[in-house]
């Protein structure tokens, strides 16, 4: 049988699939590409939660008969029975004869059933197409999934020589507006937005998604003995934008003034009389948040690492040197004992963003 | 007239010119290729101070005549006798119909003039041939005959999350092997390197270059008031490495001891009771030091900015987090008062150096 593959649509539908940043959570980015005779004949990607998939947008998209064509798509099709019937259902009632998936199902359970559906069909699959690079589109969900806890996002800013503050405080700025931007395309990308409650008490944020048609991600404040001040930012804005405080506190006088505000108030276990990050994380991912950045500051920071809790770090690096004392740095507590006990980060990557530079690790 | 100009013979001449790195000081380093009839017919390159020019080395290389040919030189070739007869005297000599320059000469009071001379003598000359590439060779050189001081690099290693050592001091090691190893490249390109007496007490460093056919930078330990451990490996080896202790101590018990272990014991002007870092450039300076490789720690790197002496910052990045209280980190002293008043790195460059990355720039 001859077949002819070519990687360009895999990544038309890598493309297509990103449409759907901060949309589809938590389902994944997907995207479909069906060629016929060398054209591309449908596009499709799944857009938000709970509209059509990839594969059934593309076939909506038709406007000739998809029989005997290929279809590209950048997660394996689904086989079975969800908010939406199973994809490989419509790619065999529209008679296509090639398809190439990139990722496979991060379910176990149900990786390679649709694949087996699609050829005990009579059609030709070829799996693993730019893999990577489909990979790449679905951490959160590849981890949500398989963890059923939130992918958690590590972001801070420094200057060349590693510092978040001047001595006295002072961070307005470290980084450039184009990278502060940037940020804000990461918090729309992810459906949590977790701080201390120090960053809350010392500059009164309000954690939105400041971009056109970005959605706000959940405000989750860490906040072990409820010290979250009444009257801030986030409190006064609770009834619009879901917010959370994670405690231990047993200050029921106060919980209920918090809960007043619009705030789920979530008691969490403890550790060492704080709020066990572990626990916090199992208890977000029952409130279907699967993946959250975590904005600082550096004790939060240190103990996020130590709870094993963080994947990825976005360190956004500023071209200029402050001097000092240290004492504001991106991750704080107490340190490692000795360099070999370092937490590692891999898989680097580097982007210049604006005059500063980002660099992307997995740890 | 006709002209055939191809940059790769430029490309190849800036090869051979950094064949001299380490060996020319305070000379630049210069790279020339002759070629006719579309080949290479010589090449040449200023090897080491007082051996022959890139221009005369390669007319030395030639095994048929130049006459008609092309030359490639990475900077404008002198036209004063020096240690060397002028260069444009033997182009013009060997019939040599074009001539390619990078770099101008630095020197403004002669800059152009040997241009002139070869232009007077009937050659094309075209200047500016990937004149950045080629003026990429030698910051070095082009600071100290504008300067008469140090071209000052400021080299550190820190953690993605900006430390340089755990809390209890351990920094063995930061960096990966190779970026150690790429340090020592650094070490044998200046002429000097200094530390501060703190990096001397704490670490008894010997500061010396490890590489096979490598030159020894000579010493400079910043020392205002002579705390130099009397048997430090420094002082042990001064007899065979260079060594120069800068100070503003009038201690002439303890200047004579050093002095009689070999070392040029630097009495500097004052500031703040300190060894003046300005002062001490000129001082270098006149010593032939054109270049200088400032080896830390945090206090003496701040000291070096706030003095305006510091021209370049190499800082190499490890995939690691350490955590920690901030005490140790690259840059100390009191910090800039607002982000506003941070010290600005310009022409930002990184380098991936095996695990760790290279954040070079200029300052």
């Amino acid at each position: 049988m001859e077949v002819y593959m070519d990687e360009k649509y895999m990544r038309r539908a890598i493309e297509l699939a990103a449409k759907g940043v901060g949309k589809v959570s938590p389902n994944p980015l997907v995207g479909a590409v069906i060629v016929k005779d060398g054209k591309v004949i449908a596009e499709g990607y799944h857009a938000k939660y709970g509209a059509l998939h990839a594969e059934r947008d593309a076939f909506s998209k038709l406007r000739e008969s998809a029989k005997g064509a290929d279809m590209y798509v950048t997660l394996e099709p689904c086989c079975h029975y969800g908010k939406q019937p199973p994809c490989t259902q419509a790619i065999i009632e529209n008679g296509i004869k090639n398809v190439y998936v990139g990722s496979d199902d991060p379910n176990e359970l149900v990786a390679g059933k649709g694949i087996k559906q699609l050829k005990d069909a009579g059609i030709n699959v070829v799996t693993g197409v730019l893999k990577p690079e489909c990979d790449a589109l679905n951490p959160v969900f590849f981890h949500y999934i398989t963890h059923k806890t939130p992918y958690v996002v590590m972001k801070y800013a420094m200057t060349l020589d590693g510092k978040t503050a001047c001595d006295n405080g002072e961070s307005k700025w470290i980084t450039s507006e184009t990278a502060r931007e940037n940020v804000q395309y990461t918090r729309n990308a992810l459906k949590g937005i977790m701080v201390g409650v120090g960053t809350v008490i010392n500059d009164n944020p309000n954690l939105t998604c400041r971009i056109d048609g970005g959605v706000n991600p959940v405000r989750i404040i860490c906040d072990s003995n409820l010290r979250t001040p009444k009257d801030c930012n986030i409190v006064r804005t609770a009834f619009e934008v879901p917010t959370i405080i994670a405690t231990v506190s047993e200050d029921e006088k106060l919980i209920k003034f918090f809960e007043q505000q619009g705030i789920d108030v979530l008691k969490t276990a403890k550790q060492d009389n704080r709020v066990d990050l572990c626990d916090l994380m199992l208890k977000l991912g029952e409130r279907k948040i699967d993946g959250l950045l975590l904005e600082g500051g550096g004790t939060l920071n240190m103990s996020a690492l130590k709870a094993g809790i963080v994947n990825h770090i976005q360190a956004y690096i500023a071209p200029k040197i402050f001097g000092g004392s240290g004492i504001y740095n991106p991750v704080k507590g107490e340190s490692v004992a000795v360099p070999s006990e370092a937490y590692i980060c891999k898989n680097m990557n580097i982007t210049h963003i604006g005059d500063d530079i980002l660099i992307d690790c997995d740890i």
